[in-house]
């Protein structure tokens, strides 16, 4: 990171500020808690492009009224271990969270839950839900679609979001292990960066509009597609692909969402999809209670022996060996929880313009 | 496929003689016929290394007294959704099927249901689990870990199996989509035909005994790694990992089985890994009742409306545009029921020996 171009504040700063946003735009208090608990969790995780730097998105859809700041969940069917909620086109920020308790509570009551949820928006890092899981000594699971960027293997058009999938196991000693990764080969993100710094991109991230490898990061951003993980066929590209879908299946089919390129784009300026074939977007949520299957203790100790096998592989040349999944998340958030969270110039000029517009003190 | 070195047998006389080895190796008739279908199911879905072609292993280590023929599988823990199941070191053709049917009793009474098994051993395609959910209007999962054989991104040894994934989804008029998936880049037997061809293998799906790139297949055979899913950082490569430790861990640290690079090789010359953590290999089973979410035909159809929009993709220059998944097995098993199933010249000796061995007539 480029700490020229950024400048630092402490997470509290930027809480309170998302907070008094949220309310201002007529969220309930509480529902801004949760929401801000969301967003937060991504700054301080170093996941950059999830955090307060969407707050200028989620401020223009909810006055635009195209999210609904009081929404009433409605739980349109259950069994003892599952739900389907739809999230009466409410922040994804809140909905998910409300309806990963759901998930929590069937898993209480019946060893798991799963919830999938429908007519809902942009939930923040797909990593937040199962964290939440782990604080109940469970096993938690979240996906969700996203707008389309990623094209099938074979394919020459955006049919896809980037799907993330996530799941954590809780260590005893050692801390969990968290998985928390989109279905493509990168972010979006990453395009735009090589974009700003004039760099080509590698092959194997994106192709152009007509399908061909992208190699400038202006091809891929000009109506082309990034690529499912694996990137080409003899690489593995058409499991990427697979991935893609059995998120989008689980988070939109069987809730009733917008799947595939039907979903409803996240940013306030984008074209709307040629048809609906549901509602909003969706989610998917799972929540596994350990001692369901096994004793939580024994299980926990297993995770910290592998965690520490693991660490022992033997490296790779020019590594310092595998991380376990987490690790850079929780290393950055130890380091940004003492020195702040570092927001490049446009976020920062996007905060300070929805300071503008509400009255509310941002950094002056 | 090279037509010149294979044979063609009808699918019905290769199961007969699956039967009759399995009955005569003193595994019990309903065993050996659940056995012998998994088999079936993978030579006709044109998964080649998980069929017939596996036998020889199979009869070869329950001759070495190293798999228990008459397993009694013992229910270590349940709850409304969810079971622990000790394998008793069985086939995992026979432990797999019948601990796939607890989950889907679970999801008959609670809306899902998720099995964890240990002490098991191979239990042939992935792919095999899932198709069964269908037949009870479910989606199904399947997850196993396997003798390892891929590294860690960053690491310069074999840590983990080719641990695959696979979840299915009906349709209405369409067939369903069916993901079978490994969650390394290829398959060691595309190294080892690369090997027999004297053919390189592309960069990215494996790495020599140090860890650096192999370009040849020798160099991967030789105590070298495959890579996980993306291959490097830059293409994703610590998301196949990440992938990889999911289905390690569902399936045996949740299980009590042996996980990463304690697995228990499924060959019988290959050498034992230096402790043990649990018993046998893992599987981990999953099975969802589609009416504890939606309406089935609602999602049957939407299912249909998914596979039509994909099928309709604008096409990458030079193919013929994305497939559904499973549209290649399907394609092989309409295929493979009409005209038979070739098997190369290394798998009718490994037949033929058995028969020699056992007095069960083959193909004299």
């Amino acid at each position: 990171m480029n700490y020229v171009e950024t400048i630092i504040y402490p997470i509290e700063q930027l809480t309170e500020f998302v907070v008094r946003v949220f309310k201002y735009m007529d969220i309930p208090k509480n529902d801004a808690l949760l929401a801000s608990e969301v967003l937060a969790t991504s700054d301080l995780r170093g996941i950059d492009s999830h955090g307060v730097a969407r707050l200028h998105s989620y401020y223009g859809l909810l006055k635009q009224g195209r999210i609904n700041p009081k929404p009433n969940l409605k739980l349109l069917r259950e069994s003892a271990s599952t739900a389907t909620v739809d999230g009466d086109n409410g922040l994804g920020l809140v909905v998910g969270p409300k309806s990963n308790l759901i998930a929590l509570n069937k898993a209480d009551e019946s060893g798991t839950g799963w919830v999938s949820v429908s007519n809902t928006n942009h939930y923040g890092i797909a990593g937040y839900y199962p964290l939440k899981a782990l604080e109940h000594d469970m096993i938690g699971w979240s996906m969700t679609n996203s707008s389309s960027l990623v094209t099938p293997l074979w394919g020459a058009e955006r049919m896809l979001g980037t799907n993330p999938l996530a799941i954590a196991f809780p260590g005893h000693e050692e801390p969990p292990i968290v998985i928390d990764m989109a279905t493509c080969v990168v972010a979006m993100g990453k395009v735009e960066i090589a974009m700003r710094k004039k760099r080509p991109i590698p092959q194997g991230w994106a192709i152009d509009r007509e399908g061909n490898v992208a190699l400038q990061p202006s091809e891929m951003l000009n109506e082309g597609a990034l690529l499912p993980l694996g990137s080409d066929r003899d690489r593995g590209g058409h499991k990427g692909y697979c991935l893609a879908v059995m998120v989008d299946v689980l988070s939109c089919v069987l809730s009733g969402a917008n799947w595939g390129p039907f979903a409803i784009p996240f940013v306030v300026n984008q074209e709307m999809p040629r048809r609906s074939v549901g509602k909003g977007i969706g989610h998917f949520f799972g929540a596994m209670r350990i001692d369901a299957f096994i004793n939580p203790l024994d299980f926990k100790k297993q995770i910290d022996d592998y965690i520490r096998v693991f660490r022992a592989t033997k490296p790779a040349p020019g590594t310092q060996g595998p991380l376990i999944p987490g690790d850079p998340e929780r290393e950055q958030e130890q380091i940004r929880r003492k020195e702040g969270i570092p927001l490049v110039l446009p976020v920062v000029e996007d905060l300070r313009d929805i300071a503008e517009k509400t009255g509310i003190p941002f950094d002056q």
